[in-house]
């Protein structure tokens, strides 16, 4: 009997493959990644810095290589396949499904893959153009076609002896597909009814309605949510006319919901969520500067704020000291806000009809911690500095900037959404550019009449 | 024949929903809501503000109360079971699975669970004890008790009968449990294999083996991983001794795969991801407050270093109108490394065989854009306030902090990691903390050096 299997062994063995890299055993790499599962491969491929990259890859197995691509995040599959000849690329690709070709397909260079297409044979060409026909983030993108049709008026007793002669289903196969004679979905049979049955009752009399097939072109995180919401395992995709097109699986729906979700943090923090870990510095620098210069422009406006209150600066120096913790807890404030607003956009859960609820609510905590944090800051700034109006001043304008950083970090992102803008991308540094200038307004301004 | 479904009418029925509900039209919300998955009034639920959400719970069937129940989230959950009677708990519980039962039971105060579990039948009760005995973020607690055994030694055939005789399987059912006499886990026979070999053939000859159950104490991040990675849709949980305990389902898995991702976007912004979009205004306040506490300190320590130099500011109001520039570049590219790391982290790509190649791949980012942007805000500076050593001094100070901001982008998060500390939670705003200092320190310092 074999023991319960140790599932943190990643990084030992990257070490392992990794020592045996500096000292150039090839061989023994080559045997190490032989034991291993092609997407245990993959996880090595993501974790290992780009220069062990190449070396691992050409020690695997061409055997494995389409399913490897397959598991690999965009960024790291897009450095890979770049490498490779549209020969090899057309030889992985060999017996994937639809849909798996088709990400490994997309983001190559139009001629080149027009050349790996040029290699398939004309079934799988024709499947895999179809499959690029239809845009990567909608449900013609995430399906497959490997599924297997039934007639309505057949025994289930037939069915049972047609899989036999078949003697394989497509992978996570848990229904199969009822069609009319025009190749409409009428229906769908469980495996569990099939097997659960009597073998001379009818498919017809025993199977689900196709009611709930998807549209080929519902949004891709639309998608997710059906499946998770209805715990689904497969279901079929079909077109305005009702004709069965495709099928997507639960495995592609737990990549679009882990990116939609790592999608969020990411943007949130100005990333581009397909930024590979080992990505090469020019390139991510790159990348990660066009979210640095938009926060120039907003820390521009903060300081052109500054520079109108240069004279009461000029002042009191105690005032620039204590400048900077109105707008930070502003910032903090509504970002609290801005990260519950755009998980509620994307699960779902808000919409025209429950926005001014949300508002209130907001305000309503924006107040009640604007109170407690405007009296303990008040307090301090007193004692610290030993002015009593500064420290009123201090806490009106902490008042003032949490309030309207619940209402910002409401209003933002939903404006952001009916304007088309990825809220998670754009809302954080937009909120933050309005808590800074108000919060700086609010206690310079105040600064400047008071005192 | 029936038309794709509109999947887009949560919000149409919300606001239907909602204004009959303002109109008192109870009849009618109910009748809306018989009409509805419990799923999809689980959603209603979660969409709607706290004061509607009572009046709907009380015009829902008690039928689909426990479905209902397992789609909600922890904070919705707790807020309609602690208004229920524990007798309609028990009801409600009534033929849920195993793992949703604990669900529904984990939140509630002991005396309360302790009578609905003295409500439920010897064998129901027994089960539930066993899954709250697990900790609720391990397998053991993510496993339900309802699977098929076999055993090793009989033909398909007579598997296939005694599946047809049971007239049901368990939902989320792709394989059956092949045990020995001792009840130890020895491999499992999947459907698809089941339905396609020929039926004289043993059990033993086509099962595949049990190398791949899960021990009951994996975390559950780890078991969505191994999910996500090998494309299961269920898999058999088993004690040390190889014993099995229960199974796991993927849909409970894509519970956890969407609560981690969310964890760590609600995290990063300070946000407890279980708060309730519409959770009343006082206990969010409370909750957020703890967070808005933390960056007053952070805040305060930044205030502490800018009045170190006093002197320097009371001589010169153009460096306070500037002084926030520097710290605010290096909060956002320090924290664009750190999304990057607590994603890596999440998913095990970083670790200790290559966290140095990270550290300098991001340092050198942090080099290149602070080369970048120190040029740029430089000549600004020089420009507008007509003084090339404040804008050598502002580049200088630049390219500093969004250096260390690379460093301590990787740094942090890793150590806290080491530290059992969530770097979601704390990662960000520890590295807010350390750009706002050296920013500060860097920017000031150098200008009452130099000037």
């Amino acid at each position: 009997m074999q023991e319960p299997q140790d599932f943190d062994q990643t990084h030992q063995t990257l070490q392992e493959v990794s020592n045996a890299l500096d000292s150039g055993m090839f061989v023994h790499v080559r045997r190490l990644l032989q034991d291993m599962e092609p997407e245990d491969i993959a996880h090595l491929l993501e974790a290992s810095p780009r220069k062990s990259r190449n070396v691992l890859w050409q020690l695997t197995d061409p055997e494995d290589y389409g399913e490897i691509l397959d598991e690999l995040s965009e960024d790291v599959k897009d450095g890979i396949v770049s490498r490779m000849a549209p020969e090899s690329i057309a030889e992985a690709t060999e017996g994937m499904e639809t849909d798996d070709v088709a990400y490994v397909l997309r983001s190559l260079p139009d001629d080149v893959s027009r050349e790996v297409l040029s290699q398939m044979d004309t079934v799988d060409r024709f499947r895999v153009e179809t499959a690029l026909s239809y845009p990567e983030d909608t449900a013609g993108g995430m399906m497959n076609t490997d599924f297997i049709t039934i007639r309505a008026d057949v025994e289930i007793d037939v069915v049972l002896r047609y899989l036999r002669m078949k003697g394989d289903l497509p992978e996570s196969t848990d229904a199969l597909y009822v069609l009319d004679e025009e190749s409409r979905l009428i229906g769908h049979l469980s495996l569990t009814t099939l097997l659960t049955t009597q073998q001379d009752t009818l498919v017809r009399e025993v199977m689900d309605d196709a009611d709930e097939a998807i549209p080929v072109n519902t949004d891709d995180g639309e998608v997710a949510n059906l499946f998770e919401r209805r715990n689904w395992v497969s279901a079929p995709v079909v077109d305005e006319n009702h004709l069965l097109l495709g099928r997507i699986t639960i495995d592609d729906v737990v990549d679009v919901i882990r990116e939609d979700a790592e999608h969020s943090m990411m943007s949130m923090a100005g990333m581009d969520d397909e930024e590979d870990t080992f990505a090469p510095v020019v390139k991510s620098a790159r990348r990660r500067s066009v979210w640095l210069g938009m926060n120039v422009l907003a820390a521009l406006a903060a300081a052109s704020v500054s520079n109108m209150f240069e004279a009461t600066l000029a002042q009191m120096a105690s005032i620039a000291v204590l400048m900077t913790i109105v707008p930070s807890m502003g910032g903090v404030a509504g970002n609290q806000t801005v990260a519950l607003v755009i998980r509620g956009l994307a699960v779902g859960h808000i919409g025209d009809s429950n926005q001014k609820e949300l508002l209130l609510k907001e305000a309503g905590i924006g107040l009640l911690n604007g109170i407690l944090w405007a009296s303990i800051i008040g307090g301090i700034v007193m004692v610290w500095k030993g002015d009593i109006m500064l420290g009123a001043i201090i806490s009106a304008a902490m008042l003032v900037n949490l309030t309207v950083a619940g209402v910002a970090g409401v209003a933002i992102p939903v404006l952001l959404k009916k304007m088309n803008i990825d809220p998670a991308l754009a809302g954080g540094m937009a909120l933050t550019t309005i808590t800074d200038i108000i919060g700086l307004s609010a206690f310079l301004g105040l600064a400047t009449i008071l005192m």
